[in-house]
């Protein structure tokens, strides 16, 4: 994808995405440590807004604040103090788009209910939130938020609390669509839920005494544990200090795991549903290389997403890996430009090329996606005032053509370079000598998987589950911007 | 009563109190200047936390802080801007005591319901909001606090939701024990509530073109409009830019104005239900010049609390009235003592002697009220180091032996002094000459309401309403502390 | 003075003063508490920001801050750390003019020099800094801030480290003009330095184990511990934590105490050159009843600033004291009128009246000063709309017509209302049906001094000091505006 | 260097260094965006605070603060309003050590003197601070700070007082010792000034019709102008918006470039005199392969800074290349550890392997050096841990064993892994199969400078200036904590 900060334009009127990190903990000793860790391993998928929820014995405290981690758990004392102290809890980062910065969507969401407290950390988009809602408040409740996450957790409340917590999940499920991974804490139970498709990632593992889920496995190796496995689609897990159970799983209509996360969201640490990100990236460079061969003196980079699509790239063709453009390391965070700055001055205050690497090159400059292709464009010709004699521009996926509605912060159609658009137009566009993307079907042999356990919506427009109509005009009243 | 800051210990584990102030303003031009401006005439109130809620026409927006109006909204620009916007709303202020420093329990509350938004302002105390809670969570329903004003919010939602306005209102108010005075907004409506008790006071008022609930008819006057009338007991008036219509009136079991909003809670220039608070204390203070005549050289006030009081005492008396004691201007907001210094400093950087004033004389002192007696004590023992000859103290109103359950923060028995104690024991613990309370049969001739109509729960345990039993058994629990 | 946060107009354009307070402790035992306890009782003489040093037995520490003493101090471990323990400190708080909000000229100021380290706090105004700093600069020095404070410290550090310090202050105090109250460290030695005016208050007194510098004599009776005397104009005495001594006292040219003190800036319960404030100003009132007395029913004070000259105007005259209006209790901190309100809303939030007190009266409104008179003339106003018959203005010292150059913060002559007229015009502006100020033989004989031996220049014209043209000028430039 | 956050340990009690970048900017419109973007761009030389000063045409503007560029220049409208609106400016950042976050050892520095307003922003260390200082005390001067660019500010202001620009320059610059690249200004010009060694990178450039001095050339590709050249050792330029002029040139005793800024500080795109740092970065790696060639089966840097060795390192022996540490992006600023987490977890935070790439393999870790050796420490246990055959360790630079004291934080003897220790003896320490770090001679073949022109003081305890006494015993005092 390129680049993050740039790319979330405020100029677009983007809607907060529920891109996410949950993670829940359970053991024998204080989790409060383990969730902050956790958390800041997690912390590439969410920096608006951060939030822990832990159960002390008798009610559940919680703390949410706008910022990293680091900055919203910053006082050592208050975390370690009675604020915290319990041994099940669970966190929560959410994603941030320029505008949107306020608590009201950040989790954990925690209520009181006859069963006494729920608190859930959720990564996904419920789509037919609206509808929940709206059944709901005919049955009489009301809601303090607009978030898809309290309708959620005020169903799940209200079939627990009338039917009971194995079938209250169960009948809660049935009705909820979507995408949804969630750490789900009752009283001092924790519950990992994946939804039946199995779109956002959710797996288990043990660190010393404590269980833990987690958007990603990576945290398991950063807390010094092991993983135990991802939780399946539609599965219901319980977790408690001394073991782990599967509550029940519900018979996936069809799994569809979100191809983005090995693209590009995932850390490449990570090992989701049983797939190694890395390697997988490595494989859809090679396989780009492959299907789009080029002759040139160089590959290089955009650092830091391309860069293991790049190395697969120049495994796979011989051509020679350098890095060729230099990241500010200071540029993760959004930033403000002093004035009306031209879009070209942004990009090269976050990346600027070598002169020695590049110059008189013919340069493979390989990324792993392109959305709106400012960033690519300006990178073309920033190596070209540089010397490069040759841009061939390489995409480590296909081209993105479609809204995504199951958690990724891609909604209105007009922003994509690609939409409706030939391969030379686009090119023209970014004024590479060449430009190719992966295939739809390199990419599923790249990964590995059979073709229909992926959600390819973006790719194709054709989603694995229907979509709500009035999202769907929300979507196009968007694009009327 | 004695000094408000000095006396909310954090010693004592009080839970933060309900004592507040409302307000609502419906106009034909955006009335976020006069809610900024009236919570700030409503100050007095409560000085934790503020925050508005503005109805814009489609949608309500909120914002609520930790501090005082000016500082919850110092930016100028946001408060104008679209945040803002908008021609009907509401305005709260929430009473501060030390320890409870969140934002959870600060008003307004809003949430979205079947029947569109619905926001809320309380002042006073539900005292059967777990009853209902516990019921709505029965229902299905789940809460995101443990405050009552979410539980009655949620109830009146319910009702509303269910039944229409009208009666879903009075359904809610049936089921509702307690105290409150509410300013509520019903999409573009605005509702002036008071319980059928009364405890609370609530004014409304004509400015320009818009109507007006408040906590005080001294809104008013800051405002340059005119006072109305009480909304009475039990009454719900319906408010919109046109017109204030009676929707209907609860028939009050019996009415039970708080006698301490004349004593000291309201300020001195209001008028509620028809008594002018200022001239009621000058003829506090003449009574108990008439119970408890002193031969003295000269009668001064603990200011600001008692210098009404202080000025009829010595009118009656005919002793001359001074001023002997300088308060601190800085001192209203909670401070940070730099040490664990004596209490005996932190009064006396709240309060210093004038010695001229006070050397060689015999000084009758009066304040308000007394609660703890911690700092009329220090008082005492500052006049006698600064030369005075005799101190004798007045006070007010009747000795407070019993806790307040409608909306005043005095909680757990064991922190007044004259609870289950002789006059002259207080007196010795004192250290004063003399010591001499307002009768009960004092305080009502001088406010001039029948003695039924006010609620005298504090200054004798008898109270106008039953007082569920979970309430009582919690203070008891704190008493154990 | 009219009331003080109001008059602090940012479209006069003025520019900061150095009204301040300043403290200094030195003892047995760790001086931080004593400071911030002293600054807090001295917070009436600025509010813009505080700051304190102490030498901790190598060198000297040094935190300042914009805001209250509770707000800059507010860290109860960060000023009991490492960080200020010494057992010799001073402390400094500055007075607040809107539009100056920055740390460049708040005390203490601290350097570094061959003498090792000097701190200083200063209240006064160095008229002819420009010229000394003209003057070091010539001889190498250069400057951080534009600071008269500066300036001075400057010239001492220099003049001692060549002199040593007897003779160093010696000539340093020969070349400063203007008005300098100051607390002055140099390494573990505390020095009470006035300047041979005696413009600024300076007060020594003993505390415990410890001898304490300080604006006003109230800290002493905060601190509990007793007032020593009056520093002398042109006094230096050395204090260290077993005695004091006067190094030398320059013989003054005049002694010219400032008037304005007794009538407004010194708190009511602190004594300036063995004259105690408060019953200074019960004498002003009085000597004011005598000079213009008037047939009227009430007499009220604007409070706060006019309580005692009305205590004493009424004693005087036999006419009746009330409360008649009353003030908003949160209106000390400078505030943001919400828009353009009018000047008449910002008086009203801050002051109303009690219909009771004032309906039908004829009514004496007492104040203690008048500069630009804004504030009185909405306040006759809206006394007038509460229905008092009549309303007398009588004010307690002579009209404010000149610029104050000796650190009081009124510098253009277009601000004052008395300037160039006559007292009917002036009362035709303020709506009253009479008007009168004391006469300036009644202030001088209130306050018992010999004439010349105040500083009466704001009142006259007439500078017990030649003030530099250059001032002069820039305050000319000033009223151009 | 091992990595950032985790080497600068508060345990070893550094005092703040005086690592900075310096930039000035001069032309014929506003600089403050120019400014802020070279700041932004030369963050990575420094993260404890950032300030800015700009002269206005009649005087110099300062603002500093603590935190990253984009934070302490966040409010665009402040930035771009009359604070900052001047046609001649400099900027400064400082590096960031644990417990030193105080604004008093902030650049830029600001003075008025008898020549006007002098303002410094300064990279390197002055030696004989303190010697001058105590003469200019000597002389009269007082200082507000301890900092060493405070002392040569007030020395150029007096010298250029005294005797003009040009030979006061002249006169301050024969007096100064140890390193200084500054950006000068006084009034409206601009002056460039490297010290005679030439120790810190400095360099002059054009964008649009704006001269520029900064710390480094990356600076002017950003900007979208030209590198000019090297400023020479020793050498003062005069920069105006029409030309800049070489102003005189001290002839440099020795010339003594840090090689540590090619090796690590420097960004890999600068280029500092005259050699590019990246592909300085692959030669080192290239020598390395070829001074210590192993059998391996892959190649992975520490990232990020272990790169560009890792890359060179892999070309020249032939064996894979591959990325098998990920880097946590949000690791860059400085972090609170939630408790007292071993500091192998602190690692693992910072730095996670991907199994599939190292499991079995023999690898060789390339990072450019190692200062205290923890991070590499824990990074081969964490590698093992994840599978590794074999770990071969390779430094691409020579042992640390002395202090820096011409402006790099490393100051204690005691710190260095490497201090009076046999290779094996470190080997052993860090647990890897083999361990080599590059030769000097390879160091400086590879830069491909002269070995008299580079300064080797930390690798070789022989400094080519000699350094006073005073700051040998400190550093002798340090190491006995």
């Amino acid at each position: 994808m390129d680049s993050q900060p740039l790319d979330s334009d405020p100029i677009t009127g983007q809607k907060p995405s529920d891109h996410c990190a949950v993670i829940g903990v359970v053991g024998d000793t204080p989790v409060i440590d383990n969730i902050i860790l956790g958390l800041r391993t997690l912390q590439h998928r969410g920096q608006e807004s951060a939030g822990i929820a832990v159960y002390d014995g008798s009610i559940i405290k919680l703390k949410k604040g706008m910022g990293l981690v680091s900055e919203v758990f910053s006082h050592r004392e208050q975390n370690l103090s009675g604020n915290f102290y319990g041994n099940v809890g669970i966190g929560h980062t959410r994603y941030s788009t320029q505008g949107s910065k306020n608590l009201e969507n950040a989790g954990p969401f925690v209520v009181s209910s006859s069963t006494g407290y729920l608190a859930v950390s959720h990564n996904g988009e419920i789509t037919n939130a609206e509808t929940i809602r709206e059944e709901l408040k005919r049955k009489g409740s009301a809601f303090l938020t607009g978030s898809d996450t309290e309708a959620m957790l005020m169903e799940i409340a209200r079939d627990v609390g009338e039917l009971g917590i194995y079938p209250g999940l169960k009948i809660a499920m049935g009705k909820l669509r979507g995408s949804y991974s969630i750490a789900l804490m009752i009283n001092d139970t924790l519950y990992a839920i994946r939804d039946p498709n199995g779109f956002r990632p959710l797996v288990i593992g043990k660190v010393d005494n404590s269980y833990i889920v987690s958007s990603e496995s990576c945290v398991f190796d950063v807390l010094g544990g092991e993983m135990i496995r991802d939780v399946r689609p539609g599965e219901v897990i319980e977790m408690t200090p001394k073991r782990y159970t599967t509550l029940f799983q519900i018979r996936p209509r069809r799994i569809s795991h979100c191809m983005f996360e090995y693209v590009y969201f995932a850390r490449p640490d990570s090992i989701i549903d049983n797939i190694e990100v890395f390697s997988t990236r490595i494989k859809l460079g090679k396989t780009l290389a492959r299907e789009s061969p080029v002759s040139a003196d160089i590959v290089i980079p955009v650092p830091d997403s391309g860069r293991a699509q790049a190395l697969g790239f120049a495994e796979e063709s011989g051509i020679p890996y350098n890095e060729g453009l230099i990241k500010n390391r200071f540029s993760e965070r959004t930033f403000i430009m002093p004035t009306q700055m031209e879009r070209k001055t942004a990009v090269r205050l976050k990346l600027n090329p070598i002169r020695s690497v590049i110059e008189g090159k013919r340069v493979v400059l390989v990324d792993d996606s392109i959305v709106r292709g400012n960033t690519i464009k300006h990178i073309v010709s920033i190596l070209r005032s540089h010397g490069a004699r040759e841009v061939h521009v390489r995409v480590g996926s296909p081209p993105i053509i479609a809204p995504c509605y199951f958690g990724v912060d891609m909604k209105t159609k007009s922003e994509f370079i690609a939409r409706s658009r030939s391969n030379e137009s686009i090119r023209e566009e970014i004024g590479s000598d060449s430009l190719a993307y992966l295939s739809i079907d390199g990419l599923v042999s790249a990964i590995g998987m059979e073709k229909d356990n992926l959600c390819l919506g973006c790719l194709t427009g054709k989603y694995p589950e229907p979509i709500p109509g009035q999202i769907k005009i929300r979507q196009s009243e968007l694009e009327n911007y």
